[in-house]
């Protein structure tokens, strides 16, 4: 269809993979509306350094309409995708009318799964979020807090002790930095326990750590966790979650505070378009990252799954995010220039990182292995160079220098959303129609 | 009654004067107990920044044990005061067990009041907490995003109006700031209007704004705010508040997003003694600070209303109230040791400062009044050198520098709490019997 209207092009999810998309298509003579339900792009790779009262919120979050206000084509949109009318190409939103589209971006991203179990929710949070990291602060921090009031020996230790579910990256960071927040940082705070009785316990179903990478990475990071005096306990599946504890191999392990990190989920695209995912939710994507039958749609990041040319999945990282975001808008511009020949998108490796503690982390990058203080330090320097505006470059870097050689974290806040009794939130007050 | 246990003083509140008088008896004989219900003390001046996004939480507020861990004679506890047994000596907690003291000292702080109209605290937030500094950055950040969407032009005014009730210190920093927002942070940021199109309007009861200043520091004041665009009401209550706008005069003002600094009213420490108060509720305390007929309690900061030999009633400022957490802790000093002949409270006043926007302050030491640039530098270095934490400090005159020069606030997210969802806080759980 010919219109003198610019082709719209509609992006739902400022994760890394959208946000890449639009600034592909900044300078393209097209129109592009970027959708989210929250107002800022989250640097995901350091939220456990959120819910660990390391960094303060802001400073690994920035105001997506920010990001993007020097691209004039680009309108940014606070609001929820709730499905895709793929027939008549229009996004449907909670509360406003839905948006048609020429083509599409679904950048949807993932959140935690509970394989089933999501009653287990409310006893085990998962970390997607900042919300949900605030969360995951405020529990920990609580714990310690209810600790100093408790008399009873044995419901101190379980105030006392953190279970953490799933040793893949984010697993082993929460654990590590748990461990050193109790050893280290709250060392001197409390009167009535020593913070070094915390007991930090890791559990995997799987055979080792951080599966992957290589045995012996996993394994020298599993010696450096047990240093730092996490537990850790291997081949074994949670077989229960509750407010007191978990239970695991027939056993059950008192603990107040529980943190989920065994899996993730995609969002519901697939649902809304009625197409094939694979186990965990991913659309699975033609070559050129289209949906099957939906030549104006794209899927991109945790949202899609997609498999190089020798048939290997792409992994769900940032940097595989951003590449296919770039390769979709360099895609959708090769289209309306015509010259529309894509060659299929091609995974480039950038390496594969995770930190134990704030003293050792791994580091792979296919050709070269890397462990110990080396690769931790050039873990810091590759996640400050990432993050995106300068100022927190510099704000991250001097909170993780004062914590290094002090100790302290300041980001040690409880705090709780008045969400409850304040007002309604003004998107849902009774307002006069609205249209797209 | 003489024990062979240290004598034991219960300090209820770690805002200003509460965290001086912890303080001043660290080095004493005596063992104390520090009770607040936020495990943060907060740096209250400065709570607007958070509310307009330009610093972040964890900036102006600190863990209390932090602040407090060096002292080993002082333990400190994370609960909520609920009433005071004076004849027994206890106090009363909820979910825990009373404690009993020796010497108490109330420093429970005070709320924003509605002068009997608490039925629109829902619509009208004030600003006391980091929780109500969020609450209002994420009302006035929802309400830009909103304008975005709505077509409607009489809607979307509504959207971009903001009332700002009550001229004091708080609401010219409020209004200043956010007119500020409007017309430099986030002018290239939307695409749907024109962010200079805001209005911000200032309503105040009395004759004159900031009417603790001198007639021509606050004639002053008006002229700046007016150059950044905030209108004036003088001489104007508010006679209704609502979802969709105020009521005054006689005349409807349809603003969506109404802050509420008109008037504070202290916490309810004289209702659990049944003791007399001023009309904002502050305990009326003898010139030594202890409440009448109960010698050994101690009120100071805003639960307190204190009289100087000249009968002037002393402000409810930081500075003040950590003069009286100090004198209060010599007192007690005293006492132990004997040699007690209190002088009265003697109050020194510390200047009076307030802030128009990032380039204008107005400042009164008594001896000297200054105005303009040259005041809000002034402002700016005595706030950083009253904040705690030296790393703190640098990371606000970063914040500031950086918002200055830029334009940028990096603090814009908005965040909910998830608190609805999650699971019971732990403080609530069924748990073992707890003592003292």
């Amino acid at each position: 269809m010919v219109t003198d209207q610019p082709h719209h092009i509609v992006i739902v999810g400022a994760g890394f993979g959208g946000l890449e998309a639009a600034r592909g298509l900044a300078s393209a003579p097209v129109r592009v509306t970027m959708i989210d339900r929250r107002n800022h792009h989250l640097f995901q790779p350091l939220l456990y350094q959120v819910a660990t009262a390391s960094l303060a919120t802001s400073e690994i979050a920035w105001p997506i309409r920010s990001l993007l206000s020097n691209h004039r084509n680009v309108t940014t949109l606070l609001g929820t995708v709730i499905g895709i009318d793929a027939q008549n190409k229009k996004v449907l939103l909670e509360d406003e009318e839905p948006i048609s589209f020429d083509t599409l971006i679904l950048a949807t991203g993932a959140r935690h799964a509970y394989f089933g179990r999501d009653e287990w929710e409310p006893y085990a949070p998962g970390l997607k979020t900042l919300e949900d990291a605030t969360t995951i602060r405020r529990r920990i921090l609580a714990a310690f807090e209810q600790a100093e009031w408790e008399k009873n020996e044995a419901e101190r230790a379980a105030y006392l002790t953190f279970v953490v579910v799933g040793a893949g990256p984010t697993g082993v960071e929460l654990a590590g930095t748990i461990a050193e927040l109790a050893r280290d940082t709250l060392r001197n705070d409390f009167r009535n326990f020593d913070t070094r009785s915390v007991r930090v316990v890791l559990i995997e179903a799987g055979p080792r750590i951080l599966s992957g990478f290589t045995e012996d990475l996993s394994a020298y990071a599993e010696r450096a966790l047990t240093r730092l005096g996490v537990e850790i306990k291997l081949g074994h599946a949670v077989s229960q979650c509750g407010e007191d504890g978990v239970e695991l191999g027939g056993q059950f392990l008192p603990a107040k505070t529980i943190l989920w990190a065994a899996g993730v989920a995609a969002s519901p695209a697939a649902d809304w378009l009625n197409v094939r995912a694979d186990r965990a939710g991913r659309i699975l994507v033609l070559p050129d990252l289209t949906v099957p039958e939906h030549p104006d749609i794209f899927a991109v990041g945790d949202t899609a799954h997609v498999e190089t040319a020798d048939g290997k999945q792409v992994p769900g990282v940032a940097p595989a995010a951003k590449q296919e975001g770039r390769y979709v808008a360099d895609v959708i511009k090769a289209r309306l220039r015509g010259d529309y020949t894509p060659p299929r998108f091609a995974y480039k490796n950038a390496g594969n990182l995770a930190t134990i503690g704030k003293r050792a982390a791994i580091v792979d990058f296919g050709w070269i292995k890397l462990k110990g203080r080396l690769a931790w330090w050039l873990w810091g320097v590759a996640h400050i160079f990432f993050l995106i505006g300068l100022r927190n470059r510099l704000a991250v870097a001097l909170n993780w220098v004062w914590i290094h050689f002090s100790g302290h974290r300041s980001a040690r806040l409880i705090t709780q959303g008045r969400a409850r009794k304040s007002a309604p939130n003004p998107r849902q007050s009774p307002a006069a129609p609205k249209a797209e």
